[in-house]
């Protein structure tokens, strides 16, 4: 079903989606806030962009260009009607094509600052889901792996330029493996534990193109404190 | 100065320290506290075990035989003076050798757990700093760097068996490479941080030899609240 929600606080600003599929996340609210953006940097990518919420979050933070790169038609028309609704149409500029296909449109070393809130879970073998399923394709690697995503990385990020991806931490020693074999060099992470005493459940990495060896791991970032309410961080980010 | 301390909250137990050189810190009661043993082990090995506070509290964990392997003599003789004064010495067994000759005295597949505690730093090439500095060589790669280290751990420890290190975040990236290169693939971290809004500065890693991918990142472990006291946590692990 269609809903029309707002975006966070942003009490003019809308999001439309559609719950049958998947309605946008904390994780994109994770990944807007984490990544670095410099004044200087001019043109933003984010790819596999859904409905388009790290696009729309980010134009407050930044006045660059962005770009928004979704496969998937229907999510592809949402995120166009959300971003008209929201007069973001001169800052967003959203492209309906495989993520894979950016590198004939897109000079190389292009790109100041790349994010992405990617498919987390393998596919698994054999057993390839529901191919034209609309939410297997956002949640699974069917259209787009880790190998392919860095490989676009590479290719059109700007020497130094920034790269930052929300995932899940189980997978975090294949993504630093993988990032570095593409010379994405892991420079920030940030781990979002669920309550204080919990595992962490989310996984906020960014990399430098190119970038020195040292990683910074941030402040731990707790979502609920122990009666399940949002911490205040997590009710800041939401703009509460 | 030759000081003799109690062992945590052993009130029974002591160890010698020089405090020219360097004295036990929380990098050593977090290890011994983080690290995983199985009741059906039975040989347990730390390297690096300086004046073994490591060897010493994990006797509090085990029943196994654990080995202590440190080069330094001073801080060898320390070691050996604590083990004995405290009847340890039934189960810990001191060798004053270098790490990497390790091998040559144990066979392979042979460890079931292996503790380390190693140098944080890089030698600065060109300066190595004061060769016979006490000091310097517990805190420098000069006797022992990861390629080393992870060289003996590979080729002792058993198939399946569990090699834990206490380390700085700021290497995290190349840790995860070199363990993955030496069979040691990495399970679990935890992050220490300082306070709660800062940076991690200590890195507890656990690795299975042969080990399927896939990895577990713990609760935060945060040392001091607000007001500088030792968090509730910190404090249990320190026996108060």
């Amino acid at each position: 079903m269609l809903v029309k929600n707002s975006l966070l606080n942003y009490k003019d600003k809308i999001i439309y989606q559609n719950n049958d599929w998947f309605m946008f996340s904390i994780d994109s609210v994770l990944l807007a806030n984490f990544v670095t953006i410099n004044l200087s940097d001019k043109v933003i990518m984010d790819l596999a962009t859904g409905n388009a919420p790290i696009a729309m979050l980010l134009t407050y933070k930044t006045k660059a260009k962005i770009y928004g790169v979704e496969l998937q038609k229907e999510v592809y028309n949402l995120a166009v009607k959300s971003v008209k609704e929201n007069n973001f149409d001169e800052q967003i500029e959203l492209l309906n094509m495989d993520v894979k296909d950016i590198v004939n449109i897109f000079e190389s070393d292009s790109i100041d600052v790349i994010t992405c809130n990617p498919p987390f879970f393998k596919t698994i073998s054999d057993k390839h889901l529901n191919d034209c399923d609309i939410k297997a394709i956002a949640r699974h690697e069917i259209h787009l792996n880790l190998d392919s995503l860095f490989s676009v990385v590479r290719k059109i990020l700007k020497n130094k330029g920034t790269f930052a991806m929300v995932h899940i931490p189980d997978r975090l020693v294949e993504i630093i493996d993988k990032m570095r074999e593409y010379g994405l060099e892991p420079k920030r992470i940030q781990f979002v534990y669920p309550k204080e005493q919990k595992e962490s459940n989310i996984l906020l990495i960014e990399g430098v193109k190119n970038g020195k060896p040292g990683i910074k791991i941030l402040p731990p970032l707790i979502v609920h404190n122990e009666d399940n309410s949002y911490t205040d961080i997590v009710k800041k980010m939401f703009g509460e």
